[in-house]
């Protein structure tokens, strides 16, 4: 890759800043784990893996931070840390897992002194970064298989690299398949109201060679029905234990369209995005966002004063429109239920 | 109305300048038919009824100016105008209507001295925008009936005064619902590239005072899945014998998610729009338009240089979809080719 999202370096977090793409390419360094929140509430990081690696980062920052006399005062203080970084954004549940994952570290560590317990909070942030990347080539490994030889594929949003530790879950798919010596082109949505299709997709893209064509959202129906696309795929922020899956804001039209025009529709997410204490997407929270994400655009106001604005940030697609799930334990398709219980190791 | 649209004043021809709303309320003057044809191109104005009473005035315009000696030479010359206007924009059917309507005007004075003629023809032009406003309201009247009270109305880009003389197409059938006491609210798409339904159709629903809500196009399924819509309306650029309809972008996908969710689909459209000579939408031309529409908003550029673009104006909705037709004549439904060709007197 020739960028990167995010990384631990000298006991700080750097990312690059996802509002400034693409027009300039800057990195942003972080010191402190309110800072880490701010920037996730702010999408200087967004993509739900992405989020993970981001608050596990913010933990140990916070960790560090932390001045206490007894083991009970610090983790007192990390459950404050903790939730400070579970109110940044409610849909992604790789936040949440993320969050768990480090609370069950701190735990295991609790007989060691507070420094070892800083010092694996740390360690285990460096690895859910280093892991994912593993994680991103094998969800690429399995879905190139599904992307035939010529295809044109249709992507939403942004679910590449900048959405992960780098390689992507959907790009992941997408390079792989390119990776792999297969001619195809990509089709992405430029995905209002934040467009991460135009700013962050299409950037990666052109930057990695891969064909790529830049299309505003409505028109991705138009293309399906002229018979130009092979096949989507897309990334997710949640995903229910019977295959519902909460995405960006949009997909589910997509979804749609898709169905209605015999077009295969993949999700490809990490198991970390895998919710299955939620029977249906009908209990995912949706996000909404404010008004100005919709009237604003780069700093240009394109509506009137005095309009009305709705902005939830993501959309549920029920599991009837998804061909197969794509994760880097393998493929699930046909009864979501018990295929991603199989393929979570649950 | 609050503002015009298009209007003949003192041998010219204002427009308001769509391209600079809503930031700011310009009103355009023309004298001359090549500026006309370059507005029409630049969507100065915009809007398949109101490009055909564009067009109209422009020929008006250009038989003003011609310099002729024979009559042989009057018709020849008006020969070109026309051809400059039917130049401008290839979906939109209204355009070639006037056209055509304007010629057989210039035919049938042909015994008349050229000024006579030039006469007829200014007469004309003024008589199409002022029908136009009759057929609006009459629409608006037909169409009212099918939107219940209370109602939740989604509509996409503008078919709203600004796109017709005043009153609009299917802002008329919610203007009237509206004026008939009927509590009802609008969802307008913002409608990507151009941002029709952000920029002109806020606009109208803020200066009218009928509660409308903004919404980036990619987030009107989302809506609809949760019940939130009652019915969809929106307009037409060309509607073919079989009742498929040429639409701005976005709108095939639109009528696609209406279904999904068994919502009323309604198209609201002149008998000027009727194409009868196209057996179905197939042979509709669809425009597409310039890249930087998509990669450069009101200035600002969103995405990455290097980048391919699509950027299709329009797009065909099959029949199928459609629940019914709004026509000033009256609602045609289920078998469109009977019923259309009835409605339009042929």
């Amino acid at each position: 890759m020739s960028f990167r999202t995010i990384e631990w370096r000298d006991d700080s977090v750097i990312m690059i800043d996802q509002t400034r793409l693409p027009g300039e390419e800057v990195y942003n360094t972080y010191t402190d784990f309110k800072a880490v929140a701010e920037a996730i509430r702010g999408m200087v990081i967004r993509g739900a893996p992405a989020i993970g690696v981001a608050a596990a980062m913010g933990i140990a920052l916070g960790a560090r931070d932390i001045i206490a006399d007894t083991h009970e005062s610090f983790f007192r203080q990390l459950e404050n840390v903790c939730d400070v970084m579970a109110r940044t954004r409610p849909t992604a549940v790789n936040l949440f897992w993320a969050i768990e994952r480090m609370k069950r570290v701190a735990e295991a560590g609790r007989d060691k002194p507070l420094d070892g317990i800083r010092q694996l909070l740390k360690e285990e942030a460096i690895r859910v970064e280093e892991e994912d990347l593993t994680i991103c080539r094998n969800i690429g490994k399995w879905g190139a298989t599904l992307i035939p030889e010529g295809a044109t594929v249709l992507t939403h949003c942004n679910a590449g690299g900048l959405a992960t530790a780098g390689y992507g879950t959907a790009l992941g798919v997408i390079r792989a398949a390119h990776e792999a010596g297969k001619k195809i082109q990509v089709f992405a949505d430029e995905t209002r109201p934040w467009l991460q299709g135009a700013r962050l997709t299409a950037w990666e893209l052109v930057k990695e060679g891969i064909p790529a064509t830049l299309i505003s959202d409505n028109m991705a129906g138009f293309f399906m029905s002229r018979g130009e696309i092979t096949c989507c795929v897309v990334g997710a922020d949640r995903i229910a234990a019977n295959g519902d899956t909460a995405n960006k804001i949009g997909t589910y039209s997509v979804a749609v369209l898709a169905k209605e025009n015999n077009i295969p529709f993949y999700v490809a997410a990490p198991i970390s995005t895998l919710d299955l204490s939620l029977c249906d997407g009908g209990k995912i929270p949706i996000e909404e966002r404010p008004a100005e994400e919709v009237t604003c655009i780069r700093g240009v106001d394109i509506a009137p004063a005095g309009v009305r604005v709705r902005n939830p940030a993501f959309d549920v697609t029920p599991a009837r429109y998804i061909s197969a799930i794509i994760t880097e334990n393998g493929i699930v398709r046909g009864d979501y239920r018990a295929g991603l219980r199989r393929i979570a190791g649950n």
